[in-house]
């Protein structure tokens, strides 16, 4: 069978799947979709054997992320079905291609966002992989370019194989559980701060307090910055100052957001609905940012240029982080002994942690336990 | 009466302008709007008698800014009436007060859009006094706090009085009546390709070829960029290419958009009509930046935060420029031979200039020769 495609247990629905051969090959549990509208089932999903330079790795945990939601259930654009997701991987080593030194069985590593990427455009050669011209191949639904063409599938797992440039290592102070949200949730709110070169008396404000906004609150305090979280609910006020915010401002209210103008340096926007940014930049400090990550489906209110004028601000996007950038984060949150606030999830619970999710009913990621996938019984060439 | 207060002269309409003591004031012929559809008709200004700290010019000539119809005619806000408009001037100085050491009477100087500020706030100390976060004092239209409130009133007239810390040196090597575009159009672009650090190699794209888009090609070229104007109208190319552009392109044209697909490091966008800068952005390359200095009277149409996102670009405003940096360019003008392309009016072609430039029937900018301004025929305190 083609590597990296899901096959899905006897008893679930049958699913068509492509055999060709491919040596050493194993399979791994799995929960992925079937269709916009299948939830997440079991599934059996082939892994290819390590190739020179992959790295095999028994999955630990894996993060659930928002777009994970929107990606199964098709709602950018309609995935390759059958799909398993999860892009915040954490796990062992089990085995190494033989062109692989800086990996040995036992090792705690990552895997985020991205597992490939053309590897000599312009921004790759400059360590932002995440920009690849051609497009970088992502943890799950993409492409596989260098493996046959094969259909990425992520970490809703037991196990992953990844090109060894792709792989982080988890400093051991992180614990692994928490760790896991850091490589999207957290290094997509640390790469606009760096790039920002936010640092000891900055003031930075983040809109929306969810998975990357907790993030975005704890990494910012840990880079010495003061933070004002923006939020639409008095009620979160009580959970931004838990998290380290140093202000609350309830963004509904016009007055309060009157007395915040002109005293933040750069916003991280991590809401993924339209919503008026307007009076956001308002708050912004002369040379001021606000860094949108995230993607609305709908248009977002347009944006008052006077403003921009005005204060020679920026509206500015980010995209995760580049690979040697994720490895600096994580070591960063090992030093400031930074994770994310997770709540673990066994398989059988994760169409209701997605529901959840939508709900924005959790603080603030939810972090599945992929031992309690189900085990594949049978070798993938058997 | 009031300095600072125009006085329509004995045939126009009857304007009330309060008389108070203002020793040695000066009368001043210009031409100004006395209502939102009034056109611009010849009257009579009083100039202060110089301060301490300011500067008495005799203008010789003055720009005609597309603000200057917006404000006369009150579309942007209805503005103090009478209003003399004019905030690129240039003119030789003829009296100074006892604390100015930096000129002398027979000095080419000019005033650009800004004749002070409240000198100490951060962006004043930081020489941006363009961004005070008091408001800075425009050239006309304005309050004047340090010269009891009077309204200052623009260029279009036969002199005007300023305070030494915003006149600016015109060098000898520049033609006055093509330098005076400068003090506006010249440094609302030289700022934000300055700010970006445009240097030899780098990729400006510039949209609108008006009076500030012509300044724009010229500045970049001079800066060693390779520059891409963007028009609607094939009509357009030749003079794009006269000013020194590299490359045209035609915005209308999907494909030629297509073809310019990240091949641009910084945009001008000079346009002041709501248009959509998503194709644009397809343009710039990763970490590129949008700078938009035209102010839409209407919403401008949604901005996509995906493409923001993808190659970590900017969606940036820029207000004209400090006064130290308006020196700067004055002088990098001057040394790289850049100067505006000028058709010079005299006052009774005024009203038909306006008519032409909202025409776009210009190229690329009307000066105004002060000297066939009627003369003043009295003191002020005669």
């Amino acid at each position: 069978m083609t590597p990296g495609r899901p096959v899905p247990p006897p008893l679930a629905k049958p699913i068509p799947v492509e055999r060709t051969a491919s040596q050493g090959s194993t399979l791994a549990a799995a929960y992925g979709a079937t269709s916009p509208e299948s939830g997440l089932l079991p599934m059996t999903v082939a892994r290819r054997a390590p190739k020179e330079d992959d790295v095999e790795i028994a999955i630990e945990f894996c993060g659930l992320c928002h777009s994970d939601v929107h990606a199964t259930r098709g709602e950018w654009r309609l995935p390759p079905y059958p799909l398993v997701p999860g892009h915040e991987i954490v796990g062992k080593v089990t085995r190494v291609g033989s062109g692989v030194q800086d990996f040995v069985p036992g090792d705690r590593v990552g895997v985020g966002c991205m597992v490939d990427s053309c590897r000599e455009c312009a921004s790759c050669l400059e360590g932002l992989e995440q920009y690849c011209e051609r497009g970088n191949v992502g943890t799950y639904g993409a492409t596989d370019v260098r493996n046959g063409g094969s259909i990425t599938q992520g970490g809703y797992s037991t196990s992953v194989v990844v090109d060894r440039r792709f792989v982080l290592r988890i400093p051991e102070a992180l614990d692994p559980a928490a760790a896991a949200p850091l490589l999207c949730a957290g290094i997509t709110t640390y790469s606009p701060l760096r790039y920002f070169d936010v640092e000891e008396g900055d003031s930075v404000g983040v809109v929306g307090l969810g998975g990357l906004g907790h993030m975005a609150v704890k990494i910012a305090k840990a880079m010495g910055a003061e933070v004002t979280v923006f939020t639409t609910s008095e009620a979160k006020f009580d959970a931004a100052r838990d998290l380290g915010a140093d202000h609350a401002v309830l963004s509904k209210d016009p007055e309060a957001m009157e007395e915040a103008n002109r005293s933040i340096d750069v916003i991280i926007d991590t809401v993924a609905a339209p919503h008026d940014l307007n009076p956001y930049f308002r708050t912004l400090r002369l040379d001021g940012a606000l860094f949108q990550l995230g993607l609305p489906a709908e248009d977002m209110p347009p944006v008052s240029p006077g403003l921009l004028i005005r204060r020679r601000l920026a509206y500015a996007g980010s995209l995760i982080g580049g690979i040697e950038e994720t490895q600096e984060m994580l070591d960063f949150c090992a030093e400031h002994g930074v994770a994310s606030d997770i709540e673990i999830v066994n398989a059988g619970q994760l169409n209701e942690a997605y529901d959840r999710m939508v709900a924005g009913d959790v603080k603030y990621r939810f972090v599945l336990d992929t031992s309690t996938l189900q085990k594949p019984s049978e070798r993938a060439d058997a």
